[in-house]
């Protein structure tokens, strides 16, 4: 894999020097013709061993082009607030946003492949980790990013030259320090693993360009014209006509219309003496786990979802009056902002998560692409199609570590909808509750209704099942909902510590 | 101050169960009214005595309102990443949007009050973070914020009396823990501390509103009804008309035009040979600053600001090449987003400041407001006169604690802009770098360099200096950069740590 790029490669000066300021021209009208098109952003992953010139060749592209436009992240090792949250939280918070180039220096890639090479890591969770990098890439170019990854190679004597090289010159020898021999020593172990990971990791959609880092003139005129070209061949495209967007779910429905949602019995009750009694049992016990000394080992996530007028907010209030209000946060999922809109769409997500000792409650969640986008047909069928795994992923890498993830569904009939609705219309303060779109989404009950049984099926997973709550009685669905978090997480407080 | 919150106020329930109804109806309709009107937030801060019903009053309020629009944030201990930034950091960062309300349970006074309480600070401390706390809350109104900060009451018997009440009813028993009697103890450090710091911090713009806590009744609807005629009132209001804003400086300019800027020596320059020295020398300095041991309790804000094509990007190059990128992060600054656009003019900047052992460089600072926002015209004459006490507050901030500012302004000579202007229009690649509005600004050349000069008068202070830079010869600048950089942070690491 690696020896074509052992061969020697070279530019002369005299074509380094005519070709570059062609290439400059060209790579800032590319540039600007990204950030006017504004539609994907071009992910730029630099790796590769010491001393082949990755770091001069970030400068380079910054000075190329417009600086301003370009986001170069560098990761150094993770913070505390960074190590509490899930390994790629860092990394999906740090995305260039649509229209601009994000250089990434040091990526998800790093730690699988030093932990490896140290030795801390065994073959098969190296695996793990490219398996998941795979689908984490296939997320971002199914979210229209142009990803390309640069590996920077030297052989070993190359490599070897260079550190000597540097540390000889008196002027330079800073920029070589003990870790970069340390480092070298390693060359064989890291040779045999980077062409592993490269070669799993060289998908046809983000493939990995190998640049021979010997010559710099070499190297930058490669990174150069293969980001030139690539950009270009992008911008030329026209938008892949997304099929159009169909009510009719591709999804074959059981036949005689019966479903987890459809046969969840409705009647279930708590009378109010009752409610008064578990209500304060269960509210205490969660004040109480919250409070626990283990639980500062763990976050939770909590994503409620269900039919207007389902009771979500109310029941969320029964679970934050039973918390310090500075361990948890309560997100309600609004209109994107043009932040957020530049992102991915679990960008918007992934940024609220809890760091450990703390809950994050989602009032309507991630489910809105299979849901409501769906339905509504605010995104494409490919799109939501695609947004069960990313969201299976997701979830996975949310509940690795001590975390519980919680997932409530909401049930209630279309006639108590109904009568909630009324009420809401004539108490004038629970006016702002009810709008016309409730009343336009309630036209498409059925459609939601379906949406949210496909979705159960499909993301109802062992790591992060969903809770079916039967929510025509409000006082039953609050007792549930609280009982439920609650011995989700007295299980994970008996997980031992690890 | 207290005695007035000692009397035993009390609501009766079928007052309070027949004002509700219209209340909540009406603070709904404000809530509306402000989110369309979408120019300015209001700021609830809620601090008191424990068991006087602070956390209640929080979800009573989300359940009056739309809690969708509400952004509740309590204040825990600091994370590590708060930690090793300037204590308001979080509380700026906390601040809700125009539009919006934020609930602030515990908030910047929590800190100086507790601390001092315990006697961890002497008084002069406790004074210092007042007077901090008045120029802040200065800055929120002038940025249109409408604060209410109320402050619950309760006497030491009726506080006792509520401990003990919640303490024997089993079913609520959880809510009170060893902390809060042992809080109750001091009671009357507490009382102390506290009528002295609400004494100074009740201004005219941003007044304690003190509430008996004793009644739930009474405190709710104290609580709502002083909510709603607060925004009604501003709601009503006519947008202040602000002065237009004028080009000519109401500051008096030295009649015979001479002033820093004018009199600085542009004629210094450096041979090739001897930058080539330098350049290695202090770029050598600076990376072995930035790998010592004590560069790890130290944070770097380095900001720079100067005519266009003074050289700030290619001396912000000769800074980072030197560093590791995992360290620095350059901000360049553009429009702001619309997150930011909803929030106080430093809050963009804010955003970014470094955590220990990091340096973020600005590309153009909040400098911006006096220099370019003053001369065009973008925003009113009283918003940038005001600027210069926000900027010199932020910068105190900034400096406190172990942190190295550094402020350049690159000055160059309207020749030399010309003849730089030239080059890039002649340079295909360095076109980006000139465009309509460079040519613009270069008309207005005597007044930017009149609000440069203005700026460095009132806001070159001891802990903040400016550091003018002869621009004119780009070798000659950028070593006096770097070597002003490398001495500034030699300086802070050789004071002791403590």
């Amino acid at each position: 894999m690696f020896e074509a790029s052992e061969v020697g490669h070279e530019i002369t000066k005299a074509h380094y020097e005519k070709a570059l300021p062609k290439l400059r021209e060209e790579l800032l009208d590319a540039q600007y013709a990204l950030s006017k098109n504004g539609k994907f952003p071009v992910i730029v992953v630099i790796g590769g061993v010491d001393g082949a010139g990755k770091g001069e060749t970030v400068n380079v592209l910054n000075e190329w082009m417009d600086p301003r436009h370009i986001h170069t992240v560098a990761f150094a090792p993770p913070s505390d607030e960074e190590v509490q949250r899930p390994r790629m939280w860092r990394y999906f918070l740090s995305l260039p946003p649509r229209g601009s180039i994000g250089i990434l220096f040091g990526s998800w890639y790093t730690d699988p492949m030093v932990d490896r090479v140290a030795g801390r890591t065994r073959r098969a969770e190296l695996d793990a980790s490219i398996q998941e990098i795979n689908r984490f890439e296939q997320m971002l170019t199914d979210e229209g990013a142009l990803v390309l990854k640069f590996w920077f190679h030297l052989s070993k004597k190359d490599q070897k030259k260079r550190l000597l090289e540097i540390d000889r010159d008196k002027k330079r020898t800073w920029r070589i320090t003990k870790a970069d021999w340390k480092q070298f020593e390693k060359y064989d172990e890291y040779y045999a693993v980077a062409e592993h990971t490269l070669r799993l990791t060289s998908t046809g959609a983000a493939p990995w360009i190998i640049v021979e880092g010997k010559q710099p003139r070499y190297r930058y005129l490669t990174v150069g014209k293969t980001l030139l070209s690539a950009m270009r061949k992008r911008l030329a495209e026209k938008p892949a006509r997304k099929e159009a967007s169909s009510r009719a779910a591709p999804i074959v429905r059981p036949i005689d219309h019966r479903d987890l949602l459809s046969e969840l019995d409705l009647s279930t009750t708590l009378s109010p003496k009752l409610y008064g009694d578990q209500l304060e049992r269960w509210q205490g016990r969660l004040n109480r786990l919250a409070r626990d000394q283990r639980f500062q080992h763990l976050s939770v996530t909590i994503a409620f979802e269900g039919m207007d007028a389902a009771g979500k907010g109310s029941t969320i209030r029964r679970l934050t009056s039973a918390l310090d209000a500075r361990q948890y946060h309560v997100i309600p999922v609004a209109a994107p902002t043009d932040e957020e809109r530049a992102q991915p769409y679990l960008w918007r997500f992934w940024r609220h998560l809890p760091r450990k000792g703390r809950l994050t409650i989602y009032d309507r969640s991630w489910y809105g692409r299979v849901l409501v986008e769906r339905v509504e047909g605010f995104c494409s069928e490919v799109d939501w199609m695609r947004a069960y795994n990313e969201i299976n992923d997701f979830e996975e890498q949310l509940t690795r570590g001590r975390t519980v993830l919680c997932k409530f569904w909401m049930q209630i009939s279309k006639d108590q909808q109904l009568r909630r609705f009324q009420e809401r219309e004539t108490t004038r303060f629970k006016h702002f509750k009810i709008t016309d779109e409730d009343w336009r989404n309630r036209k498409k009950w059925n459609h939601y209704q379906a949406a949210a049984a496909d979705m159960i099926e499909r993301t109802s997973t062992e790591i992060a099942p969903w809770t079916l709550v039967a929510a025509e009685d409000k006082k039953f669905a609050r007792i549930k909902v609280l009982k439920t978090l609650v011995k989700r997480i007295e299980e994970a407080l008996d997980q031992p510590l690890g």
